[in-house]
């Protein structure tokens, strides 16, 4: 389970060495949008003394590094820094095509020989393009592990204006997360950049997971813990299950595949559902 | 019209007798979801059994057959068995493809000669990926007369929870009936698992009629009802759809193709809409 | 800035000589919907007469002419004369192939010789083939400068009714400004109908804004200057922009690239939509 990817900027390794209190799923050294332009040759620089720095910290959950846009000047040095690195994924933005990962491709298959594990890839779906282009992207990047959806700056892309109810952009956020899942691949829903309103990151994680997302970007160490309580099955959720699946079960014995389970007509979408909540419980 | 499919269990014969009182347009005999994995062979050997009681019992309406899944290994006996009985279409669940559909094929056009008409194919768009080729399958399937949108095995697929305004599903429920109505074929919306509640049905109902959708999923035998008034014009529509007509044409013998009409500017689409409703009226 | 799309039919060269005073930013005389089959002919003859009285009577903003549908028998002879006119751009309704669009290509290149400008095309995204071929349709239609998406005749296509809050064509109006602005081209939103009721107008407009349409389809005059103030950044807009702006240039040159400004964690995506909130402002 990877339930936040929550970001600090890599010029401050200041902030880089607390990722272990913030306990998030995955962590991400940012040299994209967190780092000025102006710092992002000398975060680069440091970025194998910022990656040992969390590690020695000892971090738990996976680690990442975001690198720049493919079409930035600096996405290839950025790109051959990361993967030097002893880092879980590479985090490339506004993925737009496959072909635009073949140059992470090759340092994941040429440059990482003799560790123990390749680190994955995972790509923002984040311009228009790369929204519409979501399913090529997801079907075909090798190493994809994972995407996220990111409504900021698809609506500055599309020239559009973010709402709390998010409905503008109902129809990216819920095409990213069908061609992520359709290729089995992890999903991470929008995030909320106002950092002190606990109620909406809730409300908007709660619609994220409804659609299918299994994880939120977190911009904030508070959103963290919210993200974890949000994508996690509640006790209600268990209990329901449970119950579900033994009324299931019963029934079956007695041949039949159909069952009226408190109010509701119960075959096999919600006997799955059912099961993958006890799965997800027991796993967490 | 075909406003409502009303599924029973294929090893329920008993209810399958009484598809005619539930006055269903189109009724299937389920081997899929409803019938429990140990019953399946055996529902499948009694099949034409069962067909025949539905249709001695009296069905007015097209019956029809639900098999399993295409890459279940029940998938070609069902067919089997399915097209040699006398029935109106076969549903294939889960459909992610035309290729898929090719061995109903193979049957439609080589195993069902010296009958009077062929059956048609309804297929269910339900998992993530049939709904990102839903453009493809509703395209190229041939015999494909009509699809429905599963939104609770969607669900299950994507990883997500259902709720009452159903706003997790939109973009793939819009992405269906889009692919559906582009090749002309009629659209069934999802299906109502709270079958006590009838305002749900019919609002759900509503929004889906509102989306281009023609008919609903029935799970339950008072469902059938509400979805033929929900999928039938209304009185009021009707009224208004006759008063609209009657000024455009008035106008129009005067030269004016455009109409300040109880308030909304009318021109071709409304004109199209209100004729649609009264053929629809007609033909019910 | 093209914020307005306001049409008058063609038979009504009373009409369309008031274009100046209705201000729109695009101007359309109109032979499809707005003028009667019975009509069409004599509108089309009298096309350069009709466009000439527009251009006498000081229009300022751009000038266009929307033909018939491809599909009809008026297509040709429709483009030969608007094209042979005085116009800013031709209106190809229900577009769904950029093939369609290849005999208006011809005229461009071949009928509109020794002019200073060559007219663009607008692309009316409005049935459901055209609504799922957008993204073709945007990419690869040469001259192509802006489309609209057209609520109206999608739901008369779809099968489908309208409602005040448009959820029922929320995928299609979605994926038609995404194809849009993927493409760079202008993207008109759905008209509203209800040509007294200014409150919807807005509501629908604000909608339209968020979501990445930059202007709306007119039917009345009225409605033109709603689209205006709707499609331009409120002076509130302008200065939050303006402190959002400042307050981010200054941590930048303190090294920082994220910031918690007003209660929102603030990095790129932010502080592009606030710069172009502040180019659109200019350019107004």
């Amino acid at each position: 389970m990877i339930r936040s990817l929550f970001f600090a900027p890599a010029n401050r390794p200041d902030l880089v060495v607390k990722f272990p209190r913030f306990s998030a799923d995955c962590s991400v050294i940012d040299l994209e949008d967190g780092t000025p332009s102006g710092e992002k040759a000398v975060a680069r620089t440091a970025l194998a003394k910022t990656v040992d720095g969390a590690r020695k910290a000892g971090l738990a959950g996976m680690l990442a590094v975001r690198v720049n846009v493919p079409d930035s000047p600096h996405y290839l040095a950025d790109l051959e820094a990361a993967f030097a690195c002893d880092i879980d994924a590479v985090v490339i933005p506004k993925l737009e095509s496959p072909a635009q990962a073949l140059a992470a491709v090759h340092w994941i298959e040429h440059g990482c020989k003799g560790r123990g594990r390749r680190p994955m890839l995972i790509g923002g779906l984040e311009s228009v393009r790369g929204v519409l282009n979501a399913v090529r992207i997801c079907d075909e990047t090798p190493y994809l592990g994972a995407v996220y959806f990111g409504a900021e700056d698809f609506a500055a892309d599309i020239g559009g204006r973010r709402t709390r109810d998010g409905d503008e952009v109902a129809t990216a956020r819920g095409w990213a997360v069908m061609a992520a899942r359709a290729a089995g691949l992890v999903a991470f829903d929008q995030a909320v950049l106002d950092i002190r309103d606990d109620a909406l990151f809730t409300e908007d994680a709660r619609r994220g997971r409804d659609m299918g997302y299994q994880g939120k970007i977190c911009v904030a160490p508070a959103q963290v813990a919210l993200a974890h309580a949000a994508f996690s099955p509640t006790q209600e959720e268990i209990d329901y299950a449970r119950r579900l699946v033994d009324a299931y079960e019963a029934a079956t014995a007695r041949g039949i595949g159909t069952i009226d389970f408190e109010g509701k007509m119960v075959d096999g979408p919600l006997l799955k559902r059912s099961q993958a909540v006890l799965a997800a419980a027991g796993a967490a």
